[in-house]
Order: structure tokens, then sequence, then C-alpha cells
């Protein structure tokens, strides 16, 4: 049976290139990266070089780069590392759609912690109001983590502007988890104090991230250990995989508007064919290009399943919630009812054709569920 | 130049079935294991049976595997997790010559949460005793940590009975880091609440750790995220290496005897030849096998120097702290000058032979720097 991925929020297939020389490296160097004798040493510039590398590409400094092992973590390491580290400020602003690590993280300071946050909603079109953030600043506020694009309904926020207003009050840090905006929207790290993304949702491997944390940020660390990562993120190194990371980026960067010309193209003509079917809303119209919400007349658990059926795989909602009884926050904050709602996400490797079946397998279930 | 890998404490080389099966899996799977299509659910399948082998393997239940990053992270969340989300005790028993991530997360509970840690020292034969830790239990003892096999010197201790004390002493959990003894040592893991240990120290991959987490025992997550390993950790799941991580523990158990009998072979041929070279003291006589720290009059840095342009690699502390000025806390506390002192460590694909040239380079360096 033909395979369709339209999932690519929820994890991409990993590049071939990326995977080559991952291979290669696995073959041939084993050496733990700190490791003074030459075999170490080899690694360690290598990992230096893709942090470097990294940094080069994100016009930030080589030690604003820490290596993790995802966006889950870079998220937790943020958010906690920073507040806990600042215990005498405990108000934070947030979003309420944020990623579950996000989300956790934060509620975990509420509970836990005695933090004070406050949860912003999204304006009707999925939106974070940039003056919501500013009304909500208070003196006690020692952090705003708002994402860059949000995982369920593919809205975009106006970090620039965000960070902007928070730069104005000093003594609070601006976090965004940019993990679904590296290689769709240019981001300019300039007075973003921390920002997280995974190599998985750009081509890359699984178990790899980076939390990009200014130097003048102070953390407590969340995973303890020796010197790595600038005394930061302990551990042994998983150096390869950081190496890797460096040639993922910069793949991801160089491609860029290319594959952004070709999955705009992608979502203008799914939503000229999806007129086609009456029944099909659209949850949010001017969503990131490469992700379409739609609601249907069908149970959307029934719906992805009967797709599955047909070879093609998408989802209703976060991937890491899909299968706890979790509210899909973002719908819910843009008045949608997640039962009949499903998302469709696309690569440059989408074509057309796949559209096409789709949508017919989609008329199809219909006059079968609808 | 013939390369001699004498640092496998530091790390090991990749299990070469290992290595095929990941890469295998690297080419085949890239769906989200938590996704509800076919794509995801196999993965999710092997995920699954992965952790029941690993379960099995070690006689503790599914529910108790939690796949990490690493020792690292597993001894992070152990520590921080319990004790951070048991706040009305807040002493906590360990030993002065921990892994720098067990060592830190107590300086962070110590420094920023207010807790009062007893760091016990060891006898002379590098061993924590028992009643050393029975005599400081308290009321407000809410953990015991206490390593299988010291990463420096190779001091075994005898967690049989440590968790034996601590289990008659209710609401006072026990945790080990068990990273360098697993496959050297039989480890039971009836009443122990909380163990760690890394992949990559038994032939596996970097990047990869469990923590064995009891199902009585409650953590506070460090990642926070999703659904994943049963709310104890979040992010995306690192789902293929998770799965070889079976098949690393599975070749390292069955292989056991047998490579520990090497081992052992290569530990009494190393001695024996020791004592060609009056200037080397054995530092610790009842090590394990595997591990061998001698001192010889030459500075260590200048030794580990000249042995690596003989192509040899063995270091003289843990890797992790190797460019710190980290004290060598386990040489200091049997009395020994770290800047003198090397660590020997074999695995069971050493041979006589590479000791042989190892002994006569040690000469030769003795001759030239001694």
């Amino acid at each position: 049976m033909k395979k369709i991925y339209f999932d690519n929020v929820a994890t991409t297939k990993t590049n071939k290139e990326v995977l080559k020389t991952y291979k290669e490296l696995l073959d041939n160097y084993y050496c733990n990266s700190d490791a003074l004798y030459d075999g170490g040493v080899e690694i360690y510039n290598m990992l230096e070089k893709s942090r470097e590398n990294i940094a080069r590409l994100l016009k930030v400094e080589k030690e604003e780069i820490i290596f993790t092992s995802g966006a889950s973590e870079a998220n937790s390491t943020a958010i906690k590392g920073l507040c806990l580290k600042n215990q005498n400020k405990k108000h934070i602003i947030s979003s309420i759609y944020e990623h579950s690590s996000v989300h956790n993280a934060l509620k975990q300071l509420e509970d836990e912690f005695g933090y004070d946050i406050t949860y912003l909603k999204p304006n009707e079109f999925g939106v974070i109001e940039v003056k919501d953030v500013e009304n909500n600043l208070r003196q006690d506020t020692i952090l705003v983590s708002i994402m860059l694009v949000n995982n369920e309904i593919g809205a975009i926020n106006n970090i620039d502007e965000i960070k902007k207003i928070v730069k104005k009050h000093p003594g609070t840090y601006f976090h965004s988890d940019i993990t679904q905006g590296v290689g769709k929207i240019d981001i300019d790290f300039k007075d973003i104090d921390l920002a997280s993304f995974s190599a998985h949702k750009i081509h890359g491997l699984k178990g790899s991230g980076v939390l990009v944390k200014k130097k003048h940020v102070e953390l407590l660390p969340l995973i303890n250990g020796g010197q790595q990562e600038f005394g930061v993120r302990g551990g042994t190194s998983n150096a390869l995989v950081d190496i890797v990371l460096a040639k993922t980026l910069r793949i991801t960067l160089e491609n860029k508007d290319n594959d952004n010309k070709i999955i705009k193209e992608l979502n203008k003509y799914f939503k000229e064919r999806i007129k086609e079917i009456p029944e099909i809303k659209i949850n949010l119209e001017n969503s990131i290009d490469n992700l379409i919400n739609i609601s249907t007349p069908i149970k959307s658990e029934v719906l992805l399943n009967a797709l599955n059926n047909q070879g093609i795989m998408v989802s209703s909602k976060s991937t890491c919630g899909s299968k706890k009884n979790e509210l899909n926050r973002a719908l819910k904050a843009i008045g949608v009812d997640e039962d009949y709602a499903i998302r469709v996400s696309f690569d440059h490797e989408n074509t057309k054709e796949e559209i096409d079946y789709f949508i017919t397998c989609l008329k199809e279930n219909i006059k079968r569920y609808g």
C-alpha cells in the first residue's frame, strides 16, 4: 500500500545525508569526547566545531549552544533552571497552549514551588497578543515563555515584538520554544535569552536538541554532571549525535527558501482542493504553511483509523499527548471541538499527488462515516 | 601505530551486533513511537518489548524501567526527583566519592534547597562501611545514595547490606548508581528503590540509559513532557536507541561469566607483570577486576601524554572531570596523591599482549621521566 506521511510536526524522516554521516561516525568513533588522549581529543574537536557551526548558523556565540537530548529537555532546563536559580521572583507569563514540556514544567513550578503563572490565551487568530504580555508584566516576573509556532494549530506568534517588550523590563527573561519554527521562519536571536529546539523536527536524529542560552543567563543545571556543556548539562557527551546536528541544521537552513516554497504550494493546493468538500472547515486560516488543522464531520479517532487503513499518517493533536485524555489546549483556546479536528502537516518531500489521494480518501470516508 | 584501549570505565567500544541492529533500525523506522497510525504503533511495540526484556533481565517489572539519555540523567532524576517530591525530609546520606552527576545533584540540593547531606568516607579499602550508613540514619533521612562500584578506584560497595539497613528504616529510600557494576557484579534489585546505569559503559550507545524506579517511588519529573515513560520522563522517545538497549544488556549479561573470566585473567596477569617495576604501587588491591589504579613516579599528565604517544589510552580520573581542576575524591579519601595516579581499565577484548606492550612502555617512560 502507498504510504503518505502527513505528520511532519510530530517528527520528520531523517535526512539521508545526515543518516549516512551519522552511520560513518558510529563505525569509526567511540572514545569519550572528554578523554585526554588523541581518540578523545579528535571527537572533542569535531564536537566543538559542530557547536561553532551551529552558533554561526544561528548568529549566536559558541558558548551559547548547549547540546541536550531534545527540545523537552531544553524547555525543562530553560524554564526550571532559570526560575529555580532566581527564586526571589516567582511570577511567570506564558501561553495556555505551550507544548507539554513547557506546560508541565510551569505546572511543576506552580504546584511544587509556589510560582504564580499567568497563562495567556490566544486571540481568535490563535495568536498571543503582544499587549497581553505587556499588561501582565510585574515587578516579580522572572520569565516570559511564549512559543514561536504552536504545534497543534500552527499559529505563529510575534516573538520579535514580545522580546522587545520583555527587554524593556529589566530582570525578566524571555524564553521561546522555537521547535516548530526552525527552518520555517527567520529567527533573530537578539534579545531572546533562551530558546529550545530539537533535531528530529528538522529531519535530524531523535534524542538530540539544543538549548540556546545567552551568556548572561544563569541556570541551575537539571542534569548534573561534570564539565560538559559549560557545566550546564552533565553526562558523557552524545558527541556523534551532536556532531551531525550541525549538518542537520545547515542542510535545513540552506534549503529553507526552496523547501518552504514547495510547502507553500502544497498548502495552497491543499486549501483549494479541500474546498471540494463542503463539510470540511479549516480551523486556522493564518497558520504556518506546513500545518493545516481541519474539522470534519467524523470523530477524529474514527477518521484517523480509516486514513491509517488507507496508508495515510496524520494526527489529531500533539503526539506527546496522543494516548492521554489530555485536552488540546490550542483548539480549545480558539473554540474548536477537538473531537472532530485533525492536523495535516507537510514537508518539502510531500507531493500534490499525495494531497489528491488524501482528498479522495477523505471524500470516501465522509461518505461512509460522515 | 598500534592502539590499545585501556579506558573502559570512561566508555566502551560499541558492540558490533548492537551497532548493526541500530543502523538497520535507523534505515527503516522514523515515526514517532507515540503516533497512533501503524508506523508509530510498530515502533511503540518494539520499544515496549525492549522495556519488557530489560525488566526481565533485571528481574523487575516493566513499569519500573524508565529510559533516559544516560546515567547522569538517571542519577539526577532519581536524587532530585525523589527529594524535591518529598521536601518534608531533608537529610541525605551518600558517599564522598560518588560520580559527579550524583555529587553535584547533592550539592545542588544542599546549596539551593537547604538539604543536609552526610558524605560518608570510605575505609582504607575504599569501601563505604555499612555501619556508617546505619549510624547516620535519622528520622528525616529521605535518601541513601551509594554507588555500587567506584569509577576512579574500583572499590566495590556492599549494597546488599546497605539496602537491608535502609529497608529497616521506613520512609528512607535507597538509590544506587550501578553504572560500573552492570555486567560485572550480580545485582539483586529487591529493596533497591532506585538505580541508574548507562548503555555506553556496557558496549552500548551513548545518550542511552535506564533509571530503575520501583513502582512505590514517586518522583518529580526532571524533564517534563507528555505521556512518555509513565509521565516520569518527557520528550519524544528515542525509541531506536531504547530498543537496542535491550540487546546491549542481553549480550552483556549472557556473556558476563565468560567476559569476566577473561578480565580476571587480565587483572591477574597485569598485577604479576607490574611487580617487575618496583616504582609502581597498586592503589587499591581489592578493586573490581576491570579497573586497576596505580601510582607511578611520573606526574600523571606527563605519563598519560607519553602513553598516548605510544598509542595507549588510559586516564587519570573520571573523564567527566578530566579538564576541570576537580579533585579526585576517591583517591583523596584513600590517601593517594592524585597527581601521580592513573587508572587502567580493561574489557574482555583486551589481551595479555596489550598488557605486555603497556608494561614495556611504562618501563621506558619511567626510565625517561621517572
